[in-house]
């Protein structure tokens, strides 16, 4: 019996999220129809996080125990090329696996993580870019990023996040949640957030992002994060950005933080 | 009566091309369903190039003649809108209208043209990208760009381009174009083709890039091209590049060449 764990990139256009769902094209169910085509038995498996419907990951991770009668290290390119099967003109299929390797058995992808951070992609043009119409919301008055940098230094640190909780997640213990680093930088006419912490609430950094949005169009004050964290109620923070321009970067485990 | 020249942008993944054929989406058949509706009366547009499907377009040009009840400089926000609504999270549509304008009356969008530039990307790193499979075409192999760039010497200019030319095309009375200008350029790992040209055969621009790839991949020497030209036999010409990496970048009208 291995234990494995899984690099995956996706465009989650296509898919309706990360979990499992009977009669949906689903990440895991995608990945788990295809490893278990090439173990010969069924094959579950714990990725690290559950992405809605249309947000994309470049650095998703998951984990799963099973024998294999091909090297770990074949594992990625023989599910990538069953799964980039019939994917139409250009045979790139829209998820891959970058890496299988084996881990200690007791590795859990998602309860070993000690983190994750997620990149947030703003297009800010005053024509929309049709070509990036699944990859980032587009915004077209001009966002003030020096603003949503003030507004974003008070979410960072350890703090009760419920006010940037969507209802529907899962239950949990606690809502108080650390913020490693949180930037805002423009490159041309694309802002993008970049958030890194030890955990996220269900659609924290849509919320996030949706409040810095607002500071920068000058709908809010930097200074009103400060409030609206300690209200601890969703009603006074912004709204939801929507999930196209999200994008699950990386997990950190042990030693690899790589802040 | 206004004569309408519309210039238009668009992603190709989800369409069955330009032309309007029944029971599919076709560019010209979303353009056309929504300016019906905008003027109160069946309109046909013409456009200037009969892109094949997974084909893209930033400058896409199409007239036509109608009445219409608003100004015509009015005529793209509002077909815009139409072409957007209920296009799923990022409200932006996969065609646009970038502009519409009055013109003479005896103006054509096809007739009238002095030829086209169209660009095609290629991806050229050792991974594949999964997030552009429908924007270009991914070869891992390097490319030579230098070879592809003395290769590309002996296309331009007048010469008879059946080598390059596919099956099932419009039927026409000559075989002679010009190509005014073949550029090959790469930054970092996308190796560009830009060709400009009074016309264009049936898919040349796609096996005049598939040609040039084998060029780059040490398949063919440079010197090659001056006979498979001459040779005016499709046989001895490279495979069809992929839909999914050309561009229709620009149509070129009186004083508006923009070379």
């Amino acid at each position: 019996m291995k234990n494995v764990l899984l690099t995956i990139a996706y465009d989650g256009t296509s898919f309706s999220g990360w979990q499992r769902q009977p009669g949906q094209r689903t990440v895991q169910g995608e990945l788990e129809s295809v490893l278990s085509q090439l173990c010969g038995r069924e094959i579950k498996i714990n990725g690290t996080s559950r992405t809605d419907a249309g947000v994309h990951a470049l650095g998703q991770r998951a984990s799963f125990q099973a024998e294999f009668g091909i090297p770990v290290e074949r594992i990625a390119q023989a599910a990538n090329n069953l799964l980039s099967a019939g994917r139409g003109r250009s045979g790139v299929g829209d998820v891959r696996i970058l890496e299988a390797r084996e881990v200690d058995p007791e590795f859990h992808a998602r309860f070993s993580s000690h983190g994750k951070r997620y990149v947030y992609r703003i297009r800010n043009g005053a024509q929309p870019d049709l070509f990036r119409r699944n990859f980032c919301y587009q915004i077209r008055e001009r966002l003030d990023e020096a603003a949503m940098r003030r507004a974003a230094d008070s979410i960072v640190g350890e703090h009760d996040f419920r006010c940037f909780m969507a209802a529907g997640g899962q239950e949990m213990e606690t809502t108080v949640r650390t913020v490693y680093d949180l930037s805002v930088t423009r490159e041309g006419d694309e802002v993008s957030l970049s958030i890194a912490g030890n955990g996220f609430l269900y659609n924290m950094v849509r919320i996030i992002t949706g409040t810095l949005a607002e500071v920068g169009l000058g709908k809010r004050r930097p200074e009103e994060l400060k409030r609206i964290i300690e209200s601890q109620d969703r009603r006074n923070a912004g709204h939801t950005a929507p999930p196209q321009g999200l994008y699950l970067m990386e997990v950190f485990y042990e030693n690899q933080r790589n802040l």
